[in-house]
């Protein structure tokens, strides 16, 4: 494994030796004092071959155990990672890309890249001997906590927004969560799972919270990285909501730089609703060399996943993402609802609108000029259509009913 | 790959040669001619080397090409196949098992256990040069044809009973396929699509009109195999409807044994609901002597994947469940409800109803004792709870919303 070497708070820069703080930085507090975990890349460098990732037989993220801070052992046995990367040639060459790839994340335990966070803050937990977890979300990340906690047989503790849509209550009450639906908005029941994890010492996996997320969350890169012998494409864009999961890819490519496996990380590309983007904003306030951390913004979009207006890990995607020199781009709900459409339609996953952001994005990126053509790009598609039936019936005609016969087949068929 | 030998009629047991029929045995016709793929298996227990399997980095259902009827080049990049086996000791241990294993199929592309069916008819679609699919069905072959047919760049078309699901609709249009609600039932839709793929000679994928559907089925048994060494299990059990994936399960098992990898078959039970058990009444029937051929019954179950009346592959199926010494059990609803819940809490699966019928089926059998304590056993986990929230929400009190205060917090978890 990795062995961390610290971990560092993204605001005010103080380290700590690993495992001394579980989550914030007790300097810096809840609002802005995200954890980074550190390496000795040089090190690492040094010692790390890459035929071991395929060596290990491991079909999950932990083939990448020399890159994360503690041993598989402790891991539990859903299998998060090791989804499929898809190469589109017919679709690239539509669009004028060298290369398009999709990294379909649907095909985690629970339906979403959510998993890969999940599963190493459980294996964490399990390590530090801590009894039971808890998640403030009205989505993935929870129901992702729930399936994890259940296979590891830990009790779970859910805190979600009272208006939270059934499907998803449906996942997590299946997985035997504790779910404590609040009367009042996600920023509150965000805020409650805190102060309730500090008080009955929960560990705690919200985002933002734990660095243990962004540590599987980089893995998917990590995936990209090894399916294409370390020739990396040139732009990665993915969907952000509270930001550790665009963080966690940037890191990822990074760390296969650092490591000395590829020349260099693909520029990273965080994609939002226009609804809904307040990293984005902090980021043009970043480049305007002025304070990252937004304020409370509204959140409105059909995609639920990023619908976030006070962003629990802005900094760190902000720092991640400019790092790779990348950016972030802002889709409407119509090109949300048009590239799910068309992804399905194209590659044949099924994305929740939020996983199909990032195929919003590239055309976007691609009529502005940011994209060139000939560009390799790979979008990550960050959870399943099935997690949103209804989303994805957003502008489509429903076929009329025929009567059982050849007759009015033939009808459809011929025209 | 196997280079099969023939296609064999399971009713009047005529064989022909590869290739030269598509669908059902032309003389027997579309209701009983279900054709079974033939190897030469002694000629493959020769020059097959176990090895190859993992040799062949091939993460889906084509690393077992040498036992699949064509070559992998023709089949679509989707991942279908190469699904966790899941052990569970706790549970097993529970229960009295030896061992507990399930197999999430759940982690296929469309999130079913059909994409392994539908994976290798359109390879063969592809290698046929055929240029369109149907399909009948009310869910999950539906949308793996969907799903699978827009990956590969073809037409499909799919016909439901006009009351179909709206989630299922979903996932079916947002994959472009042609959909045609048939004002009627299901058996209505099925000999209808028989018809148009006569008529426009559209490559039939529906359950019990396609050798191919088999030949992808058996690789899920496939899978277990290799992931135990070819220590297979005493007992594996798996949901049935039109009966085509029990059948699947039960032949791929079997091929392990004639090929020489295996020594012994798991017995293979099918578990069907009380309410729609016309699979298992045809099994009754074949052990007293008499005619298997089932007429149609009434089908009603929550579990909606397996709510088949007339089901369209039961010769298949009582023939391969019978050769392995298995057999079929029913459940009842409340058991499937029970059991959906049970395997979420214990495993971290989230199964539809028909997924979790397999549990409730090993309880049943346990209580019975056809399962003998200290038994390995595996159950095939079919869907994904996702195709269904409805279904997990039978029978799950929903818990009472908290104000956002720490002591609200402190009374559940104090009590």
């Amino acid at each position: 494994m990795g062995e961390p070497i610290a971990f560092r708070c993204l605001t005010c820069g103080r380290e700590y030796a690993p495992w001394t703080v579980d989550h914030v930085c007790p300097r810096c507090g809840a609002v802005a004092g995200a954890l980074d975990v550190l390496y000795d890349y040089r090190a690492l460098r040094r010692r790390l071959d890459p035929r071991a990732f395929a060596a290990g037989r491991r079909f999950s993220l932990w083939r990448y155990e020399p890159l994360l801070p503690l041993a598989a052992e402790y891991g539990v046995p859903l299998r998060a990672g090791w989804t499929p990367l898809y190469a589109c040639p017919t679709l690239a060459a539509e669009l004028g890309l060298g290369s398009l790839w999709v990294k379909d994340d649907t095909a985690n335990p629970t339906a979403s890249c959510k998993d890969r966070g999940t599963a190493v803050t459980i294996a964490a937990a399990r390590m530090l001997g801590r009894g039971a977890l808890v998640c403030a979300s009205t989505g993935n990340a929870a129901t992702s906590t729930a399936g994890f906690c259940a296979a590891a047989g830990i009790p779970c503790s859910i805190f979600v927004p009272q208006a939270a849509p059934r499907a998803k209550l449906a996942q997590l009450l299946a997985f035997g969560a504790t779910v404590f639906p609040v009367e009042g908005t996600y920023d509150e029941a965000y805020g409650l799972a805190v102060q309730a994890a500090d008080r009955f010492r929960w560990y705690n996996r919200s985002d933002g919270q734990n660095p243990m997320v962004v540590e599987g969350n980089k893995t998917g890169a990590l995936e990209v990285g090894e399916e294409l012998h370390c020739d990396l494409p040139d732009f990665a864009l993915v969907a952000a909501g509270d930001g550790a999961v665009v963080a966690g890819i940037a890191k990822g490519f990074q760390e296969l730089v650092k490591v000395g496996l590829a020349e260099r990380a693909p520029r990273v590309y965080g994609v939002q609703a226009a609804g809904a983007a307040a990293i984005a904003h902090a980021f043009a306030r970043y480049r305007e060399g002025k304070p990252v951390l937004p304020a409370a913004e509204g959140a409105e979009t059909i995609a639920d996943s990023i619908r976030v207006g006070n962003p629990q890990d802005a900094l760190r995607a902000v720092l991640a993402v400019a790092e790779t020199d990348g950016g972030f781009v802002t889709v409407t709900d119509e090109e949300i609802v048009a590239a799910g459409q068309e992804l399905a339609r194209r590659t044949g996953v099924f994305a929740e609108p939020s996983g199909a952001a990032p195929y919003a994005g590239l055309l976007r990126l691609l009529r502005e000029g940011t994209i060139p053509p000939g560009s390799r790009v790979v979008l990550f598609v960050t959870g399943s259509g099935l997690k949103d039936p209804e989303g994805a019936l957003r502008g489509v005609e429903m076929p009329r009913a025929i009567p059982p016969t050849l007759a009015a087949v033939a009808k459809v068929v011929e025209g």
